[in-house]
Formats: C-alpha cells, structure tokens, sequence
C-alpha cells in the first residue's frame, strides 16, 4: 500500500510537470511562494487529456467486475420474481433416469452403457489374435475398424428400434460415453499397430511370423520376446520396469486404460505414489455441489430463456432475436463455464487420483488464447492431444500438408459434435457441424486481427465467439426441435 | 506478440515441471522416448490445482468486458422493445427553459441567474470600501459575511413567492450556480483578508489607518502602497509582474475570477500563452455531444427505472426494492459518469481554454482511490481544494484537531448537497445530508478493509458506494416526491 501510495505520488508530480502554459522559472515561483493571497494553483493538465501522459486506471479492473456482479444480483433476483423457484430436484431425477411411472419401464441407456464393455473387449481379443498370429494384421486391422465403426453406430441403430424410449439425459450420456470409447479404441488399436511396426522395424517381423501358425505356442512366444527385448534393453540401457509390446494385451490394462481420464493409450502411464486424501475430497465436494449447481442453473435460469425465444425466432424479428441471444448468452456462458470446471478439473482429477494417474494436463490456459486456433488446442486438451497423435501427425506423416491435416481434425470433430447433439435431438440437422466447420476461417480471422490489433483483441475475439457462437446453436436447434414438436400449438 | 507466445511457453514448461508424482529419473526419460507405443503423458497438475503455481488469468479481464458489453447491448435492446423511443427533443426544450404555452411566460430563473451578478459587484464594493478605509475591516467582513448569506438565500427566498413557476432544471440551475458564486465570493473576501492580514504584519497597519480618515485620498494611497511595495520586492528579488493588493480590487479581476474554472481566488492565476484550437474544438463537441447524450439516457433510461420503482418501495417488499435498486444502479451510475467526464473534463476545460487558464487539476485519479476519504479528495478538486484552503487549514490554524476539521468540512458539504436536492425538488427530506455525513464513517470503515484485505477491496467498497449509494438516495427522494404529488392517484 505505501508503495502504491509513493507511486501515485510520484504519478501525480509527473502530471503536475507537464505544462500546457509557459515554463515559470524558479524567480517566479520563489516569489509566488512569498505572495500574502496563499496561491495554490499551478499550470498543469488534466488526466484525461494526451499530454498529461497518465495511463493508470486499475481501478476501472474493480469497476468492471462489480458492475458485472450488480448486473448478475439483478438477473437472479428478476428472475426470481419472474418464475419462482423452478429448480424440481423430482423433475431431476425424472429427466435424469427417464423413469416415469407411466412408462413401460425399460432402461435401455442403462442396458447400453453396461454394453460397451462388450466392443471393448471384442478389440483385445482381435489384437491378440493378431500378436499370437492367428490372423495377419492386415486382416485385423480391418476387424478392428469394424469393430468401432460399429460401436459408434450402436446408440443410433439402437434409438430407431421401436418400443425403446430414452431419457434426453439418458441418450446423451450414452453417445457421450460410446464417443470417448471409440477414440479411446481407435488409440489403442493404432498404439498396438505402431509397437507392431516398431518390431518389424527390428526385425522381430521374422520370429513373429515363424511362430504365427501354431497358436498354442503364445506363451513361448512371449517369453522368447520377453527375453529378446530385456536383452535389448540391457544393450541400450533401458530400465527393464517398463511394459513392453505384446504383455500389455490384457483386460486389466485395458480397463485401466478405459477408465483413466486420457484417450491416448500407451503402454506405461506415468503414475503417482499415493493417493492424496484431500485432494480426493476436495474434488468429490465440487462434483456434488457442481452437479447440483449447473442442473438447477439450468432449470431456473436455461430453460424460461429458451422457451421465451422461440416466438421470436418464429417472427423473425431481428431484434427481438438479438435481444434474446444476448439474454440466452449470459445463463449458457455461466453453465458452460461451470461444465467445464466440473468435468476437466474435478471429475477428471477425481478419476486420476483414484486411478493413480499421473498426468493431470486435461486443459491449458484458453482463457488467455489470443486466437482461435490457439483456444481450440487448449482447452481440451485429452481430444487435441488425442486428435494431434492420432490424425494430424499420421496425415503429416503420409506428406500432406498442414492445413489439410487441421482441416481433417476439424471435419472428425464437428462430425462427433453433430453426432452428440443430432441422435440425442433425433433430429438431423447441421448447425453443430457448420459451427465447427467454421472455425478455421474464424481462426484465420482471429489471427489477423491479432496481428493487426494485437493480442488483446485477439483473446476478445475469442471470448466473443464463446460467448455468443453457443446460444446461436442452442436456439437454432430448439427452434427447429420446438417446430418439430410443438407444432401444432403454435 | 511474440514475446507474449514465449512467456506462454515458460509458463506452461513451469506447470509441467511441477510433478505430483514421483520424479521420474532421467535414464527413465530417455527410456520412454525410445518406447514404440510413441508416450506422451507426463506426470503433472492441472492449472486450477495449488501446486501447479499457475496464476496468468489475464484473458479474464476480457471476458468480464465482454460480458459487461454483452449485458449493456441486451438492456439497450430491451429497454427499446419495452419503451420504443423516448427520446423527445420539444420535451428537452420544455423541461430545460420551463417554457410551455399555458405558462404565464415568466423567466424567473433567468432573472436570477443574471441578478447574481449584484451580490458580486456589493462584495468588490466592500472590499474596495475596506482597503480606502472607508468602513473598518470587522465592520466590512461582517457586511461580506451578510452578503453571501443573502447571495446564497436568495433562491430559497424567491421560490416562496408565490406566482413564480420554476422549471425543474431551470432552479437546479439557480442553485447551482448560486452555491459556486456563494464559494467564489467566501473565497474572494478570505484572501483578500488574508492580504491585508499580511501588510499588517508588515506595518503598512499604520499607514492603512492614517490615510483612511480620507476618501478622495485613495489613489494617492495605492500609489504609496505600491511605491512602497516595489521597493519591497526589489529588496526581496521578486518579480514585479504580479499584481499586489489592492491592485487586484477591479471588476476585470473579479469577473476573470468568477468565469475561472476554479473555487479558490488568488491575485495572479497561472496563465497560457495562446489558446489550442484543436484542443478547444473537440471540447465544444464533447460538450454538445454529451448533453444531448445525458438527456437521451436520462429519457430512455433513467426515468422508466424511477417511475417503476415506485410501487414497490411503497410496499416495502425487500426483493423486488433490491431489485429495483440494482436496476437503477447501472443507469445511474452511467450517467454520472458521462456527468463527470462531461463537467470536470470537458466544460472545465473549455473554459480554461478559452480564459487562458492554465491550472488543469479538476480531477484526480479517483477511479483508483483505495478508499472513501481518498475518494473524496480526489474526484471534485476544486471543492476540495477550497474546503482544504478556506475550512480546514483555517480551522486546524485555529488550534482544532484534524478530525474536528474534518466533520466540519463534510458538515458543509453535506448542508449543501442538500440545499442543491430540495431547493429544486421544494421538499426538506435530509436522505443527502445523510448521505453525505455517513461519509466520515464510511471513510474508517474502508480504510479498515483496505488495511486487512488490501488495496484492491479498498477500491471496491470505493465503486460499491458510489454504485449503490446514489440510486438509494434519488429512490428515496422520488418515493418521497411521489407520495407527496401523485398520492390521492395511489
């Protein structure tokens, strides 16, 4: 604080030296001193002018943020005289669970999550079959493609077999899931495939292929392997704890490797010591609490903001229609901001406490990213670390070029994106995937301006697309689902 | 740019080496770079925990601009759905002159706001009258005294004659400029006292008492003063540009000294060479521009928010009170603001310009005040620094302590925030005096909190009051204005 004070003071004679008027020269001023009238005024500008060449205004930081905190009091408090408290923990459980006593009581989503062990394992027995040789890789590569290309079809061919009804929540923590299991297979299938191509690469090819017919023989076969590689890593002077190509082909790792919170499958995954009780309650409060706080965010806030703007949408009305993107932008951006706390930081630091995993670098710094490229590469960062291993770096590899490679990453993600929200919906449409595909030319866009304006404009821009591209696509998509349904009413 | 792309990767390497793991040795480093399975998982945290000592949240302050941005859009357009357009040029005109067709076309605020130039001209007449020697120093501070009492009654008195009808703006005018004559001229007669205080001290006592028996003997007795004072300065080596009491007793002096954007009198003000026509044009347009901006806000704005507030302050009910009060908090608060930039920088500075004014110090930095006392000192320097020359060092000079000085200083303060609320408004609540002498208070208070929490809490109190305190005070003086002409509509 004192320094703070010396700082002002010193800023202030700073101003006070820049004069607009003549210099007084130091006669004048020794006499004004002597004068019996008390003079106290002196030439000098005022702050807000060029020439005072006064820039502090920390100040406006708190002035911002408090006016951010009146104007958010107000919406709570408006809304709670407008609709009352809507947050139902009952409707909760029904949106939750999809029970209804009405209801003929099936619970297929339940059924469905308990089957995607099945995919899974299907994947480790077509690997082992490939290690022990029983068929070529070739073969079983395609097997293996097979094999997820059907597991992420699942969930749609199950939602058009009638009879079965989901839960809007239901359905989507399905797709969700199926979708994280088919990138993490698809790792693990290409991981196997490389550990396979590195030892051919050292001429293991031979011995592989000698031993492929007799299939009884595994286990010589992975001693023989065993032996040969500790002695490799004796002559490269490698730590021989290490698991090593094909010991990790087996259920426990597999599990492990399906439950820890990355998509990238490797073989020896950096783990900690201990688990930290603290830490591990600490996360467990905020998945409680946050749980709670984003259902009923939704509940009281979300959903009479959605439902008002359908009319306008109808109408289209411009104005009424930006009046209610801005009003939907504020409650989206606050539970997408608390989403992604819940999920990337204390659900996943949860499972990688309990799991002993290591590696906790599930998002990066987005909140500063001064582009839109940048943002996209941090702040998810299990799918960019998983997209960069998987598909940026193999189509480099095969000589494409970089841009193409970016663009193929973001084609797969706005196709997952449109997959997470069309089979949930049932209703195909493609606002999902064009605002994916959209960012590219935002990215370029956003570096320009970065370049041009710097990189605090940058960081707005990025914000700026957060905040308003999200609602765009809620009510575009609610509009049309409202059409759908609600038709009639209207 | 690029040095911001460096500072982000120093950081990010920080992050990472902050393991929560074990240390993984080097051997085992290069072990894993040779896996096959190509690892890239690393022991580390995630940003959000403590140990990962991550604290760059700069790209926050944009998104708390951003959102304030997105909030303001979105009451704009509301306000405009709800209201339409309210903005009404004639009714300006109507509210600013009080002129309306079924008046009885009298000007009574015009006729005072000219007539303020009497109490001036009387106060030059009494001091010339003192330094001739005419009437004694007691008896003319005595008629001084009387007649800025008067000055500053003056529009109390004529407002209770019955007939005469005031425009609402027109009599905050009056007052206005009455209060800032009523400080000029306190200012006027304390220097000049203060002069003659000082030629006592240096006996001129008896030459002043000798000639004063004889009137017509006045210039004969300049000319000695002055002789005599040139002798003094080259004696003393001052500059004999300045002009000496009585010198300076002139209407040309004085009416420099009531049009100088300043509070506090002294013989010779700092001056400027030449006046800056850029400089001078774009305050002319900050002017224009920004009363007709403050109108347009106060229409559309303010005087919905008022008006709607009513019913509920009437019927005591907290929440919907609250919420009205953060509703009247950001209009409020806007205005002011506009209000300030508007008066302190821009019209101050006109006039400066234009008078060839050359002390600037209308503002200081307040926005970074830490706490309220700061505050106070800060954002109105020229009622602070008449209240510091002319209240509190003469009363601190008088044996008093500083808090003494202190209360007395915001005593005045606060009788005339009040006079300026219910002259106008002709209703005597005490919601302003009140406001005000809670500022002594309120002052310990945050000079406390910014003592334990820092200066940033300090700050916020700051920006809480002003936001807060202001929309309290004008509820309370509408509900009261309500009740008492709209009550039988109740």
């Amino acid at each position: 604080m004192s320094s703070k004070a010396e700082e002002n003071a010193l800023r202030y004679r700073r101003a006070q030296s820049v004069t607009t008027a003549e210099e007084i020269t130091e006669k004048e001023k020794k006499a004004r001193k002597s004068q019996l009238d008390k003079p106290i005024h002196k030439p000098r500008d005022s702050l807000f002018s060029w020439s005072s060449e006064f820039t502090d205004f920390t100040g406006l930081v708190n002035w911002g943020f408090l006016l951010l905190t009146v104007g958010g009091l107000r919406l709570c408090l408006e809304n709670f005289i407008k609709y009352g408290i809507r947050v139902n923990p009952i409707e909760w459980l029904i949106v939750l669970t999809g029970y209804n006593e009405g209801d003929n009581r099936q619970y297929p989503s339940v059924i469905l999550l308990i089957f995607c062990v099945v995919p899974a394992v299907v994947s480790l027995l077509i690997e082992k079959a490939i290690a022990v040789g029983i068929i070529s890789p070739k073969i079983g590569v395609g097997l293996q493609i097979f094999n997820i290309v059907a597991e992420i079809s699942l969930p749609v061919i199950v939602l058009y077999i009638k009879g079965l009804e989901f839960s809007f929540v239901g359905i989507t923590t399905v797709c969700l899931i199926y979708l994280v299991l088919f990138l993490k297979l698809w790792s693990y299938v290409q991981t196997n495939h490389w550990c396979r191509q590195g030892m051919k690469g050292k001429q293991y090819k031979n011995t592989l292929r000698r031993q492929s017919l007799s299939a009884p023989n595994w286990n010589n076969l992975v001693n023989a392997v065993q032996e040969q590689t500790v002695e490799d890593e004796k002559a490269e002077g490698k730590s021989s704890t290490l698991v090593k190509y094909p010991d990790n082909l087996n259920l426990k790792d597999l599990f492990y490797f399906l439950l820890a919170p990355t998509l990238c499958y490797e073989l020896n995954f950096p783990r900690t010591t201990r688990i930290r009780k603290r830490f591990l309650i600490k996360r467990i409060i905020e998945v409680v609490f946050g749980v709670n706080l984003v259902l009923a965010l939704f509940q009281q806030w979300m959903i009479p903001s959605v439902k008002n703007a359908v009319d306008p949408f109808s109408q289209m009305s411009v104005i009424k229609i930006t009046e209610r993107l801005l009003k939907l932008a504020v409650p989206n951006h606050l539970i997408w901001l608390c989403l992604f706390y819940l999920s990337f930081h204390s659900f996943l630091n949860l499972m990688g406490e309990l799991l002993h995993f290591a590696d906790r670098n599930f998002y990066n710094d987005w909140w500063n990213a001064n582009n839109i490229a940048q943002f996209w590469s941090t702040w998810n960062m299990p799918v960019h670390v998983w997209a960069v291993r998987h598909v940026y770096i193999p189509i480099t590899g095969l000589g494409f070029s970089k841009a193409s490679a970016s663009i193929v990453v973001f084609f797969i993600s706005a196709f997952f994106h449109e997959y997470l929200v069309s089979v949930p919906l049932q209703m195909f449409r493609i606002w999902a995937f064009l605002g994916m595909m959209a960012q590219p030319p935002l990215s370029v866009i956003s570096k320009l301006v970065q370049a041009k304006l710097g990189a605090r404009w940058g960081n707005i821009i990025v914000w700026s697309s957060l905040i308003l591209g999200q609602p765009l696509a809620i009510m575009m998509y609610y509009h049309d689902y409202a059409l759908l349904h609600f038709a009639p009413k209207q």
